[in-house]
């Protein structure tokens, strides 16, 4: 057994056994080794931001990292952006980054870079493995590593002759580690306050959103206090049968606006909320003047037993609110809008659907469509660099190849990791792609006018602009091997969806808004 | 004037007049201040990787810096492939990249990460302007540093507030620096070391390769030294009215036995060659065993004085070598091969064409063939981070609006950076794009073999194989705005490539080979 078949060992004996691969020369042990181990199932991916992005797909769903396999300092590099989103998605990922052999990296040869620097702002853990007798007991400790909590991408980096020297066969089983409950002086503190204000205001983030902690958190709401999430949120359940919160506003302005009157704001698994950019002359923290914050939980404390244990202090019902099932009867007829595709969803999309939104502009129409849905869980851009919709929708449908699954991309957003299509194509994914093509980088122009920066003159315009020439994007994912489609009015995406969902692997959809 | 106008108005100054651009909400003022500054020509790439790579084929061609406009650290990580290729082809870009307001980073918003450590690999300066007032200052430093020598990637770093507040308006001119040539002594121990030495070698690489340098490095030939470039060279003149040295091998053991017998190697802008990878058993530095080595000059000095003062201490004539033209006369017949392609690319390139090659495998074959066709030039793959190709022949192509430039890729390094095309449709730049389409990492399939690894089993072709389905690379180019063909034989290729010779503006061309 060489140092590669150690390490898929080891990964596949900690239950990690999807691996998000762009492979070079210098990882051609592993690539090798995985004929050794069947039960690591190999997904290629034509860039390594799809790889990154579909991992962290795959550990917001299987809770449980997959790993990726990247070339070096400059294939890691190309899966940076994605590993930020996942870093603020607190998702378990193990990233195998190969390198060249230990005694080879003095001679400065054209791919060596300073991977360690690299890996820094991204990884919550990062080791060299560089012997092969030092593999298993690494990766091991990357595994648990990367569970945190509250967990987060880690980089174990794997030097060619690690790789292919003979290796200590046993594989290292690592412990997963629990999550604590919080204090019980946190819990009776943020009971005392909640009773002694006018207003409260419950903010969850996290794990926090998950479907057992918003049973819990439903029960707050019927006590008396307003639940709120994030903005973005990892993983977050909605439609028919659960507790439908509030969203924080995605504009500081509004969000303020929200919270007017609040005198207390209580945060579960989360942070003190902010605002996504500074403007001039506008806040930054979006807590309201003179309003208390407390907090009841850490991210890596335990978000369902500190709910229940606060709704239990507040003598709140055994049950709260639940969203009740409504589908719009209609099918949306006339100019096709970001509303009306969410009242197609809406209409078909089956239970247990999972939506990937990289929406921009387009997501609040598809989320006002489908807030009374069947049950379906949204997985969100955390960490604000677009291009995540398509890799996530990779990494869950191989993760629950028996639910649909929904990307929801904005044109610009959708650019960025494009190749995302064809691992769709070859993996035969369930997976239905909508792209809202309206051949602009909309949020700009909104933000544009927030900034101060003025009205757009021809340069500028020219940096906002996606049209000149419009992308056929129905011609790209037909290249790329899936079934494409292109709908102009909201009759022809209602069938196309409704097509999509009658039938399994991937579809494409142009939804021209 | 705000900081924003401030930095674009310095940056003109300096003549940094081409923004290769992915901008978000935290660069609208940069955006908005283009439009004050129209000597700035801002070119929107659908992803930073485009634009990194971009503004590498700008500063090859213009021996200048571009300048790219990046968002945060997901932005930058983007770029950072292509970064690597332009830090290792010593290119000067001066990479702006906006962050949050200075007041706002306390908070770790979503989009905030450690750009400073992000950037430490590729960049050979890095600054953040944290007031209005330090942007003018610190925008001429950041050209003056990416100029070197040798030159290179630098990150200047623009909070948001410091773009939008009132800055001082008087543009800042910075000093290029002057390479020093090498020291007498230098030129002296290599003209005795090269008289006594019964097979001596000289190894150019950077500004060594270059059409004056060239001239002078064939005067060496002429007095009975064997002159080598690098392997991967930046830019590099080749072709009729030329001198034509000899290239190292790509693998290590193809590069010795060319060696074979040298007793001496003289560095030349470059420095001792090694092994692009390691594999067992297999030597990691190119140089013969027994063979002395000795640098006549640095990366950072000035090689042509170097070179005429070395040619002038041999007492070499005052003209080496030059390469005659030789064209084939009949078209390439029957099955399509890189060499066929070579052949029909040296029948029809006109004088002055700049070759982008990151075709891999196919790359050989063009090479062979071009040897002798008219006078051109060929940007390399320097950090070994494929998917370059597009992006190169998109900053050529800005900077040379008069040369005919081509593109050449293999389909897996193509699909790194595929949005390219669409900059290219855009912007109706004179690009002709090949892509060889083998549906395969052909590279991995021989390096799979070369490291030992044993047959790929199902697993390990799952990673290597790029079928499954096959990309049709015209539907795709079609669809990102460009006319496409696809050739699958030497005739069909040799007219579409003829045609394309005979137009202005983009052509893509796929050659199934």
């Amino acid at each position: 057994m060489n140092g590669a078949h150690a390490l898929i060992s080891t990964l596949v004996a900690n239950e990690v056994t999807a691996c998000f691969a762009n492979p070079g020369t210098s990882e051609m042990q592993f690539v090798a080794a995985l004929d050794g181990v069947p039960a690591m199932r190999p997904v290629l991916c034509q860039f390594e931001g799809v790889a990154t992005g579909a991992a962290d797909g795959y550990g917001r769903i299987a809770d449980k990292p997959a790993c990726t396999l990247l070339h070096l300092g400059p294939g890691y590099g190309n899966g940076v952006a994605n590993l930020h989103n996942a870093r603020r998605a607190f998702t378990p990922i193990v990233n195998v980054i190969g390198d060249h052999a230990t005694y080879h990296r003095q001679y400065d040869a054209p791919l060596n870079s300073d991977i360690a620097t690299l890996v820094k702002p991204n990884s919550i853990w990062a080791k060299s493995a560089d012997s092969p007798d030092a593999v298993a007991g690494l990766a091991a400790e990357a595994v648990a590593a990367s569970f945190g909590p509250p967990g987060g991408p880690v980089s174990f980096i794997l030097p060619a002759d690690s790789a292919w020297l003979p290796a200590k066969g046993e594989p290292v089983i690592a412990q997963r580690p629990v999550r604590p409950a919080p204090a019980g002086e946190a819990v009776e503190a943020a009971a005392r306050a909640i009773k002694a204000a006018r207003k409260p205001v419950v903010l969850l983030g996290g794990q926090a959103c998950r479907a057992e902690a918003l049973k819990e958190a439903a029960r707050l709401q019927a006590a008396g206090a307003t639940v709120f999430t994030d903005t973005f949120v990892a993983r977050q359940p909605r439609g028919a049968g659960g507790f439908a919160p509030k969203k924080m506003p995605y504009f500081g302005e509004l969000a303020l606006a929200e919270l007017e009157g609040v005198d207390l704001m209580v945060f579960v698994g989360t942070t003190m909320p902010v605002a996504f950019f500074a403007y001039p002359d506008r806040p930054s923290v979006l807590v309201p003047e003179g309003c208390a914050t407390l907090k009841l939980c850490e991210r890596s404390e335990d978000a369902v037993a500190g709910l229940a244990a606060l709704a239990d202090a507040l003598g709140a019902p055994k049950q709260g609110p639940v969203q009740a099932l409504a589908l719009p009867e209609a099918a949306p007829a006339g100019k096709l809008t970001a509303y009306a595709v969410g009242a197609s969803i809406a209409r078909h999309m089956p239970d247990h659907a999972i939506i990937c939104d990289d929406a921009v502009t387009s997501g609040a129409g598809v989320a006002a469509g489908t807030a009374a849905a069947r049950p379906h869980e949204v997985l969100a851009l955390t960490g604000g660099a677009i291009g995540i919709g398509l890799p996530l929708a990779i990494g869950a449908a191989v993760a629950a190849p028996d639910r649909k699954v929904l990307s929801l991309n904005g044109d610009g957003a959708a650019m960025y990791t494009i190749q995302s299509l064809w691992t769709m194509a070859r993996e035969n994914l369930d997976v239905t792609v909508v792209v809202f093509a309206n051949y602009t980088y909309r949020i700009l122009n909104v933000e544009m006018d927030r900034t101060g920066a003025g009205q757009a003159g021809p340069s500028a315009r020219k940096l906002l602009d996606l049209g000149d020439p419009n992308i056929d994007f129905v011609s790209v994912a037909k290249g790329l091997g899936l079934p494409a489609v292109r709908c102009e009015s909201a009759e022809a995406f209602e069938k196309a969806f409704a097509d999509a969902m009658a039938q399994r692997g991937p579809m494409f959809i142009e939804a021209a808004i």
